[in-house]
């Protein structure tokens, strides 16, 4: 994975935040290749998504809007969403070195003798070395002193790791616990939940009454804005609302690359229906979903969608599919994507928060009923009020409910390393000597390429150069495309090969006679003379390839 | 504005931030309409200057790449901008109320008397009351208590209104200066600079190790990151980084609407250049970027492009020029964009901390002033020599140069808002009744109209909805359109005409029988039947107008 992001930075994907102050830990910057990538994703989504969602699961039109919140948020929307509350990780301190170390990653590494095969007060056994899962020289080290430990103590033993939680109830084991960076056990605090939202105030004095928040998520910003999107739009059932923007997490250990970082952005929709067709549209979003990745390229043996199991569900979520992907940094997929069934969960704490009604009437569904059920009533009034009042008792609750909501929550970043390393690869493709050499080359969707086209004049002369520039002008308004005069045409070949450039247009001497290009395509090499005219057409033919 | 403010959100424009929690101060939302019209401005701007900027002033390719940062940077970042030490504005405590007020914003009301002008210690008059700029009531109450005190002590006075800096220095003044919300003169401090920076930390503990920043502006971004695209690019000198994205100023008093808030969206550009051009390219940007204001139908009349004088220059600029537009909200001109000459400021400052080498080597443009020098010496290796050591001395150096830097910036939100109040406007139209109603109608320019066309069936039966449900279909794919089939055919033209979308497309008996369709324009309220093959066509050429 080191390799890779050194490709990426050699190639202008992505670069370190902050590189010549030494970086900062857990933020990316996308560099000139990346951001058009990352563009090209987000855009891609939203036009899917939004503008031109496919039809529903009864062939019916999807309603969907968009919405574009602040990421600072009054607080209160974070009581409400349980953030302030909940949204945390344990940690533990050290009394000793001042360092603090995520209680859930920490390992321990102590002696196992055949009697005293756990860890047990006033045994020779009963020191364990802590240190962080995946710092190696902190376990070597930590290995190393138990090791000098056994000799000394002469006794026989294994070494045995184990996370330091599995160990039994802190308060019992943590006066054995030598904690990593210091000598004596004792140091370690219990774990203490600390909260994964980035504070900062608002106004000129730094108060918890100003105490602002970065918000950890979009979705909370749609929920806020449920009612003026209502009111504002003339939306009826089912309907969904989408967001894409930057979100924060103040994780611990930032860590595989842009995978888990403190800074990313999220692509987010809420989809809100009735509670008895909550379980058709989960289905229709989750597979909805799934398919769009592989629509972009993504093959499918690489993607898994995976139903969380009972015991991994949020307590309000009826039902959770991860989209999950195989990354090279990892044996086990990763999500990319949450399609939650959140219940009615958002909408009743906000409700309860705001003190505003977040309900929704189904004004014509309730009118329909009415109309049909009175009619046989019509020229009696008395019958009429009486039935009508029965129907208000017994009927009207059911058209009077807070709404289900579908969240298709995806990561605008994750997505995005995704299509880079299932594009990267490399291959043997003849060199001008007549041998081969081997091609790095991104296979991008050529509706994600950064680049969609590059025009090479053959030579910088007689006219070629003019032509191809011509034509260069002629592509620009429509697509992003490059020029590149320099070098042989083998070495421009390779350099648009490794930004994944799906075309590179050749203007030569024939070009200058019969209006002729060559067209060459980067995956199969197939190189071929189509009129200058057909470009245009060619390259948006392949941009709609697979939708 | 209130009202205007009003209009925005029951149109689904701009909606207040956590509404329903009582708002936040400084913060705004985009609702659907407004989302899609902030993202149609954004994505104008990245195709005008990012991917098809027009070209250079003699005619040349102008070479452009994106970037997108992290918000967080590493805090070194601002040190070396000078936005820790600098970016501040003067502020009073005062010591009873604990309020805080911008020093610069705020006034007194005080008594003169033909004797005492002006305040002084140890005459009746020499007590001033203080209230913010613009705060009706708190200035009515110092007028108030103003006018009792005048009245007890009996003096002929008349009421003078001042800034509270221009009474003198503070620390003679304030002890005769009764602040807002007490009732004894010589509670307010001396202003003090106060950070405009939004603070956060990342990682689990909140020391000043581990203080980071909001950025306050996109371009220290592009700043840091020019080594890394100049390495991972193949650019030479000129060319410029762009970046769309959001900043964040903690404001004392925001205000104005969408104008003046903590959160905000900019799109900034810096073109690196020589600098022996870059007065070309400062001319080259300023009118570029006034032209396109105009090209997205900002009237010329309220678009006011003005040099800042010397004394309002920054320190290490050589010309500025903002990009004014006359808002409802003021009689003044306000900014949109400015475009600033900054010389080598940044990167030298950059280079200064970070230590690294940020400058620029011109190597094509070095040899080829050695090989047209060394020519005549060809056969000499000795005289050669000679000349290129003397080269090396005289004439290297101005090939090794730190670049300079034009950098146009501009305001997302502002340009919304210009864009909102420019399209605002009511007119009379023909009624149902063949009498005049008013109508409200935004005269977006096509490319930024949130909505691109709305498709009707003049009735739901006849196969009108399905033919019209067919061609909204086909539209889909390539614009924003809705489908509207509720209401007189009046009352959507009504909803359409407020939300601004340039083409209303009516399906109706005739469509049935020779497949043409009635395209109504907004703006001309002309309608005219065109064969429905030819709607799209239509439309793209609406959008590409004046381009």
């Amino acid at each position: 994975m080191a390799k890779f992001a050194k490709f990426c930075k050699d190639m202008g994907f992505i670069f370190q935040s902050s590189e010549i102050y030494g970086g900062i830990n857990g933020f990316w910057d996308y560099g000139p290749l990346g951001v058009e990538l990352k563009r090209n994703i987000k855009e891609a989504w939203w036009q899917d998504m939004v503008r031109n969602p496919p039809p529903g699961p009864d062939g019916q039109e999807i309603r969907m809007v968009g919405l574009d919140c602040a990421i600072i948020m009054n607080p209160k929307v974070w009581v409400a969403s349980g953030h302030v509350g909940g949204f945390s990780d344990p940690m533990m301190d050290c009394k000793e070195s001042k360092k603090r170390y995520r209680a859930d990653q920490l390992m321990v590494v102590h002696a196992s003798t055949a009697e005293f095969p756990i860890p047990r007060a006033g045994e020779p056994s009963d020191i364990a070395w802590a240190f962080p899962n995946g710092d190696e020289p902190a376990m070597k080290a930590a290995v190393k002193k138990l090791e000098s430990y056994i000799k000394k103590h002469k006794i026989e033993a294994n070494k045995v790791f184990k996370p330091l939680l599995s160990l039994g109830s802190p308060e019992v084991i943590l006066a054995h616990v030598i904690g990593p960076d210091v000598d004596v056990p004792g140091t370690l605090t219990e774990p203490r939940a600390f909260n994964l939202m980035f504070e900062s105030h608002a106004g000129p004095i730094a108060s918890d009454e100003n105490k602002v928040y970065l918000r950890p998520e979009t979705a909370q910003g749609i929920f806020a804005n449920y009612k003026n999107v209502l009111d504002s739009s003339r939306l009826k059932l089912p309907f969904g609302i989408a967001q894409v923007g930057k979100a924060f997490r103040n994780e611990i250990n930032p860590r595989n690359f842009t995978f888990r970082s403190r800074e990313f952005e999220q692509m987010e929709i809420e989809f809100f229906c009735h509670p008895d067709e909550s379980m058709k549209w989960y289905q229709y979003w989750r597979d909805l979903r799934k398919k769009w990745y592989s629509t972009l390229g993504i093959q499918s043996g690489n993607l898994v969608p995976r139903e969380q199991g009972k015991e991994e569900l949020a307590h309000y979520s009826i039902g959770t599919t991860d989209i999950e992907y195989l990354f090279p940094f990892s044996d086990e997929p990763q999500e990319l994507e949450g399609v939650a069934h959140r219940g009615n969960f958002d909408l009743s704490a906000h409700a309860k928060h705001s003190g505003k009604d977040l309900g929704y009437f189904d004004e014509e569904g309730w009118n329909a009923l009415l109309q049909t059920r009175l009619e046989p009533f019509k020229d009696d009034k008395a019958k009429r009020e009486e039935e009508k009042k029965k129907l208000e008792k017994e009927e009207k609750a059911r058209f009077q409910f807070v709404p289900h909501v579908i969240e298709p929550s995806a990561g605008a970043d994750r997505f995005t390393l995704a299509v880079l390393c299932e594009a990267y690869s490399e291959d043997s493709v003849p060199d001008a000597k007549g041998g081969t050499e081997t091609r790095i080359v991104m296979r991008f969707h050529p509706r994600l390429a950064p680049i969609k086209a590059a025009i090479f004049p053959l030579v910088n002369k007689d006219g070629m150069d003019e032509a191809a520039k011509e034509l260069y002008r002629e592509l620009k308004p429509y697509f992003n495309v490059v020029y590149d005069q320099s070098g042989a045409i083998g070495r421009r070949y390779r350099r648009q090969d490794e930004a994944g450039t799906p075309f590179c247009i050749t203007v030569d001497g024939d070009t200058m006679k019969d209006g002729t290009v060559t067209l060459r395509d980067r995956d199969t090499l197939k190189q071929e003379r189509i009129p200058k005219g057909e470009v245009r057409a060619r390259i948006e033919a392949a941009l709609r390839a697979g939708t």
